[in-house]
Formats: structure tokens, C-alpha cells, sequence
């Protein structure tokens, strides 16, 4: 099994537990189960998620270059996280932790492609489409996808403000695209939001 | 010598020549002199710049994932490119790449907080740090820093359009702490510049 020698500790964290602060450390973390987001926060103490990290997915990378971090680690639902010693791991473990550097990277990219290119409406459905296969989201019996998130947290992922969120989800539930509860937001048609996650 | 026994082939560039288009390749690439744009593009041809390769950092790392290149990688200015066969990595290699790329992602995040944070003339400003030990920098005989950049080049690095860069460059200018020419900007005031990047 990969990466079996390295194992120093699961960890469980409730929701909204911090895992990681901004510093330094030795060891490298996955994510056994839940959704861990890494953030960073200005100094006015406003959010911006970087990326979330699901099942399988590493975090604390920075371990493996021996530089800083300046990101938070927080579990957003109930989450077991791997803790990992890079000093243990053989070749076949780099190329996994490698790949995923890779891609997270090509995801960063791909996020400051729709920061600058892409509108708010078209990033917060890419977002919405994005936590669909996460620890945030629940199958109806309808057979449509629920996700648990305020909006002050959609706010957070697209790098905008609730406010104006607020207003794109409601100008997409009156087109019949979700249905937007308390916290909560359920995915009424989702080829419709895909098609506007490509604009 | 790290990476020695990898290298496939050097390759030198010419100003605005291509290297990599999106796709799929095998091998990785190391800038050993000039510069290298890595960059995207959206649907109407508008550039975006990812980021700028410096001599010795690396570039097309998703050979090493096996994954698709979706970005282009371009010479800025007379560039030799080493061409490393990644199958021929030992250890010490492999280490030496993942640092490079846990610093790239720790870039691309900065990137990604300041295109959400930061004002336009802060992005500016940070972006014209960024380019003074590069390439296009040139050291006058009064001290200074001449950056060789056009106001396209630094609208697709800060995700802008060249008229807006033109007025905050406009600004700085009056303000002392840049003088601008035809394609080239000159550092005038470092210390207000970074103070600027800080806002």
C-alpha cells in the first residue's frame, strides 16, 4: 500500500477545527475522510479559500521544500487526516505526492484564469459544481445534490463579498437553476450550471 | 551535479517563440538563461500570464504527472532551455523539482489573494518588483532598474487591459515613483513602490 511506512498518526477534527496554521512544519497530511479548505485571510480578517482537499487529497505540502506556510488548514465537516512523514517515503510515494502537487497547481492556475477572466455568476457555478463531489454535499431523494454552504463561504472560494453573492444566487434561483435555502443550496439543473460555469 | 545525468538536449530561444503549446509531453524543462512566460489563453486570444520562469526553475512539470499542459510557454527574451528526461530522475533530482514546485504553488496563491485583494496599482507595482531580477531588467548607469515591458505585457501578468495600465502607470509616473518610456518602465522610487505593493 502506498505510503504505508510513513504513517505517524490519524487525526480527527470536528468542523470548523483549525488543522494548520500559517509556519512552518515537518510533516505532510492527507485527508483520510471529510473536506479540509486551505485559506488565507487579509488583514481585515476576510477569508479566501485557496483550495479544498477531499478524500486522498495531500495538504501541508510545503514540508516536502522545507519553506513556510502561509495558509490555514481548517476542517469544514467532521474530517480524519493523515499525518505523514516525508522523511519516510520512497519513490513511488514522491510520485504520488508529486502528482498531486501538479495538479493542484494546474487547479490554482485554473482558478486565476476564472478570477480574472471569468464573471462572478460563472465562478460561483463552477464553485457550486466544484463542492458537488465533497464531504459539503448530500444526495436527495429527488436524486438532486444538496450543498451546506452560507453564502458568506461561497463568497470566501470566488474572492467576492456576501452581498453580491447573495444576489447571484438569487438571480439563479429565480432562473430555476438551484433553489437556495439557509445555508443550504440544492442543484436543480445541472447542465444548465454547467453551461454557465463555461461562460 | 544535481539533475547531470537527465538532460536530454539545450535549446536556445529567440524572443516570442514558442516552447510548449497545451498538450501532453514527457519531458521537463529548465530555464538556464533568459526568461520564460508560461501563459493562457482566453477564447477572443487575450493573454494571461501565469507566470514568469527564471534561470533555474523548471517548467512543464506535468510531465511528471502524465497529466495535459494546459498553457502555453513562450521565451521572453533570448532563452536556453535545458530538456530533462524525467525517467532518469534519482532522489536528490526529485527533491529539487518538488521544492520548485511547492514554491510555484505558493506563488499562484499569492497571485490568486492579490488578484482578489489587491487594488490594480498594487498588483502593478508588485508585478514590476517581480520583474527586476529578470531578464528584462537592465541596470543604468544611475543605479536604477530599466524594465524592458510594454503595457500589454503587464495587463496580461496583473489580469487587466492595456488602457487601464496605462492610467495607473500614468499615475505612478507622476508620483516619481516610476518613469515610463516606450516599452520600458524605469524603478525610480523602490522603497515607495514596494510600500505600494503592500497596500
Amino acid at each position: 500500500m502506498l505510503l504505508e511506512k510513513t504513517f505517524v498518526d490519524a487525526i480527527t477534527y470536528r468542523p470548523g477545527a483549525v488543522i494548520l496554521y500559517p509556519g512552518k512544519s515537518d510533516m505532510l497530511y492527507r485527508v483520510q475522510s471529510g473536506l479540509v479548505r486551505v485559506h488565507t485571510m487579509d488583514d481585515e480578517g476576510n477569508g479566501l479559500t485557496l483550495r479544498y482537499v477531499k478524500p486522498g487529497e495531500f495538504f501541508g505540502e510545503e514540508a516536502l521544500a522545507g519553506v513556510e506556510r502561509h495558509y490555514f488548514a481548517e476542517a469544514v465537516t467532521d474530517s480524519t487526516v493523515d499525518v505523514i512523514n516525508p522523511a519516510l517515503m520512497n519513490a513511488e510515494d514522491n510520485l504520488e505526492v508529486t502528482t498531486h502537487l501538479v495538479k493542484t497547481l494546474d487547479r490554482a492556475y485554473d482558478n486565476i484564469y476564472r478570477l480574472v477572466g471569468k464573471r462572478l455568476r460563472a465562478r460561483i457555478a463552477g464553485e457550486l459544481l466544484e463542492l458537488k463531489d465533497t464531504a459539503l454535499a448530500t444526495q436527495l431523494q429527488t436524486g438532486e445534490t444538496m450543498i451546506y454552504a452560507t453564502h458568506d463561504e461561497l463568497a470566501a472560494a470566488v474572492g467576492s463579498v456576501r452581498e453580491t453573492v447573495t444576489k447571484v444566487v438569487g438571480e439563479l434561483s429565480r432562473e430555476g437553476v438551484i433553489s437556495a435555502g439557509y445555508g443550504k443550496i440544492t442543484l436543480k439543473n445541472e447542465r444548465a450550471l454547467a453551461d454557465i460555469a463555461a461562460e
